[in-house]
């Protein structure tokens, strides 16, 4: 069969480009840097939705909602906020529209004119933390454990669909604490949290640590971050977790009577993840035949395709398909019977092949008087042929295998593609020969850190919790350093 | 207990803003006419929308994501539509702020001008058509049935928390299809699927019907109206299906080779439900005590109360609490124990029946002697003691006969307040004194129709399906009628 998509060695980015149009993930939109996502790509959407969703609630968390806009002013209260966040973003100025007195459709009624423009949230710290203000009187009313699920729209320069786009969709948390304990203790639990998320059901590993102050976000003390490794050996950064100190609090003049009875500045967190993390999923798995889902996260884990010469043979074939199906569903497994009549089976393999649907099970009349079915797997993309009696066990069992090989795939892809460097000349030349992230040693200020990423385009990715302690010197200016921190190139 | 609320028959809308905020609904925001859904507030909107999800996915239809912003120019493409939503509307004119010049926080880059003004979104059906062109080539590709959970904007002047804000939480259903017999039978299915949620889930009794010429959705041929009657007397819409015929398709220039091989505009519908459910199920049900809260919609539909003097006593009811909530659980329902040490019983009582939940369990070391239970429902406020060992039968029965007892309360209340009118001074009169329902016939003019509006405020809210054929003669004009259909005063 012809090969629908470019190659990853020949170009990585069409192969990416190529993969996410081919399995109907996503497609560009009339406006631009916004994109459609489309029913199958946003099917793996709500599966992640519904587990970190979970995993929220399981933690003490409660959705809430808040608007879309917000006043411009707000930004302005804090002051590293707004540098990081208010400049490119969606400004409404105008609430009518009216007919072109030239008889040209409709133009902005100038009359219209808001007092006081609106920004489209590009994050909602500043609309949540007016609003906390009215919540937040005593340590009785602490904490607050608020999420949201939310569109959000940052105006980028350069999109690319999911890793980077005007508008996207996302979850923020932002929390209210009585200490900066508290607060930090949730900071690390919800980092970990998206670090059981991008490895149990993602099947992605991640380095978690904390972000260099010039990496931070705007208007955090501590950034927390988990860092995944694609496989053409760059970074991409796919969950955080930001302790806010007080700042949010001062900025919105929110305070509370302590268990001492004085007044305090209450303290915040918040934490995201994205859409982005449906681009991590593709560029961490998938290869030259298309998508390889994770099982927990694939829209639907089998695909059955029946194999038949008329209607009769299809006909026979359904009815024992229909008690494969039942058994499945009985175990919690989700399958999609594709009995088209449209298409032929061999269309049908190289369809969920490039869709990633974890396990294919095809079935003849051979198989019906042998009581056999062809099983395949997506990752390995190996074939066999199992009893009918037991098929239901046979898929379970090969969902799980698949989750875990795919990790471990994964797992020792990173580990061969991260390098500790001691020397800058090193470091320079193997990251463009061969990637991936590179364990070495910073003098900790962020001129450095600004002169490697001016020359090299690498950035430090985060100081993994788990670093050892090492005496060294910084590979760049020979200063002392304790620990070795990781570099790389990031989406 | 001093009475929170406002009572409905001192001043009803001042009775529903109480309840709103009092039972931590909703509340204002900094933002004009855009209101923050508070966590309690929000879970019964995740209820609704896990169970319309479904509905919506047992029907054949899947999720996508399309763009906040619509290109002005979209707009002008449906002659009717522009009339209709692209007036009063959000306007994004730039994509930058920048520092004042003068020092005063952050100001509108005019650099950073678009060329052509996005909207957001009032409602998809031309950024969604326009995206349909490139997914529809032949018949092959139909139906298309996608649905879409995102936040819409109008530009209301009056809003009321739920009923009208500027920005509101809603689904919207967009079908693409062969023949227009296709596209109304999925009009008449989704207004089916609204209908049954509004009165198996909802516990409010709705009627069907279509629209009349006038009421109908801007750009739509039919549209399909299930109306509910809230207890002060005014009916409110909750939810609509607009079979839209070929407009929008003509104006995407949507067209598909049919079977025959020609070329041929697609047919289309629309569907939606919002928030505003939240505001129709506060009127529907609730009381002057608070929410009345149908079990099936309910964040949780138990609360337990501990009654207690000493931690000893409170660690012993525990230890059978938590046998109960066991049990519970096992059923499918879902508890609150609030065990807090900061607030009496007799406020935890108020507090809840404040938040409807259904049914209250209290327990104090006399029952753990006696085995019983103090077992309360929210909708009857009757108190009963049971025994603890069957209580998880009890309270699961209980839950459905609270579910029925408020369907059949909302539909004998609906019963009572619908009524036949043959003249229109007998209208005017009934309209503001009994209010409610009115079944009247009606010359089936707009001009009629806008005229009862200015004389009285009242509009058609549907011609009901079931109406029976009946001739009559307009109440106003006197000419020729054939069915009765319904006034009422509305939200």
């Amino acid at each position: 069969m012809a090969k629908v998509l470019t190659t990853k060695e020949e170009n990585y980015s069409q192969w990416y480009n190529d993969l996410v149009a081919k399995a109907d993930l996503a497609e560009s939109s009339a406006v631009r840097g916004c994109m459609v996502i489309k029913p199958y790509g946003y099917a793996i959407w709500e599966k992640m939705q519904a587990q970190l969703d979970k995993m929220f609630k399981e933690t003490g968390h409660v959705n809430a909602y808040f608007p879309l806009f917000i006043p411009k002013s707000f930004f302005s209260k804090e002051a590293a906020h707004v540098e990081g966040f208010a400049k490119e973003c969606a400004v409404v100025t105008h609430y009518r529209l009216m007919n072109d007195p030239n008889g040209k459709g409709v133009v902005v009624d100038p009359d219209a004119k808001l007092e006081e423009e609106l920004i489209i949230r590009p994050t909602s710290e500043t609309i949540i933390w007016s609003t906390y203000k009215n919540w937040i009187q005593s340590y009785r009313d602490l904490p607050i454990l608020c999420n949201q699920w939310a569109n959000v729209v940052r105006w980028e320069m350069r999109t690319r669909m999911f890793l980077r786009t005007t508008e996207f969709l996302w979850q923020e948390g932002h929390t209210a604490h009585e200490t900066s304990q508290e607060a930090l203790a949730e900071t690390d639990q919800m980092i970990n949290v998206y670090a059981s998320f991008a490895e149990d059901f993602m099947a992605m590993p991640v380095i978690k640590g904390a972000k260099s102050a010039n990496e931070r976000f705007a208007g955090a003390i501590e950034t927390y971050t988990i860092e995944a490794l694609m496989q053409d050996g760059k970074a991409l950064q796919s969950g955080t977790s930001h302790f806010l100190g007080q700042n949010f609090a001062k900025a919105f003049d929110v305070q509370f009577a302590n268990r001492d009875g004085k007044l305090d500045y209450v303290w915040a967190t918040s934490w995201g993840a994205s859409t982005r993390l449906i681009g991590a999923l593709i560029m961490a798995h998938s290869d030259n035949n298309g998508l390889v889902l994770p099982p927990k996260l694939a829209p639907y884990q089998v695909v059955i395709i029946p194999i038949y010469k008329n209607m009769e043979q299809l006909a026979e074939i359904t009815v024992k398909v229909n008690e494969i199906i039942a058994k499945l569903k009985a175990r919690g497994i989700s399958v999609k019977y594709d009995n088209r009549d449209t298409q032929r089976p061999g269309w049908k393999f190289a369809e969920y092949e490039l869709k990633g649907v974890p396990v294919r099970l095809a079935i003849g009349p051979r198989d019906l008087e042998n009581g056999s079915i062809e099983v395949a797997r997506r990752d390995t993309l190996e074939k066999s042929t199992e009893k009918l009696e037991n098929i239901d066990q046979v898929v379970e069992d090969l969902l799980d295998a698949i989750q875990k090989n795919i990790y471990d795939k994964a797992f020792k892809f990173r580990a061969e593609n991260t390098t500790k460097v001691d020397s800058y000349d090193e470091f320079k030349e193997l990251l463009n020969t061969k990637g991936g992230f590179f364990l070495a040693h910073w003098d900790g200020t962020t001129e450095t850190e600004i002169k490697i990423k001016e020359e090299t385009k690498a950035t430090i990715r985060c100081i993994p919790f788990d670093a050892p302690d090492e005496e060294g010197v910084c590979m760049v200016t020979g200063k002392p350093s304790h620990r070795r921190v990781i570099f790389a190139l990031a989406y």
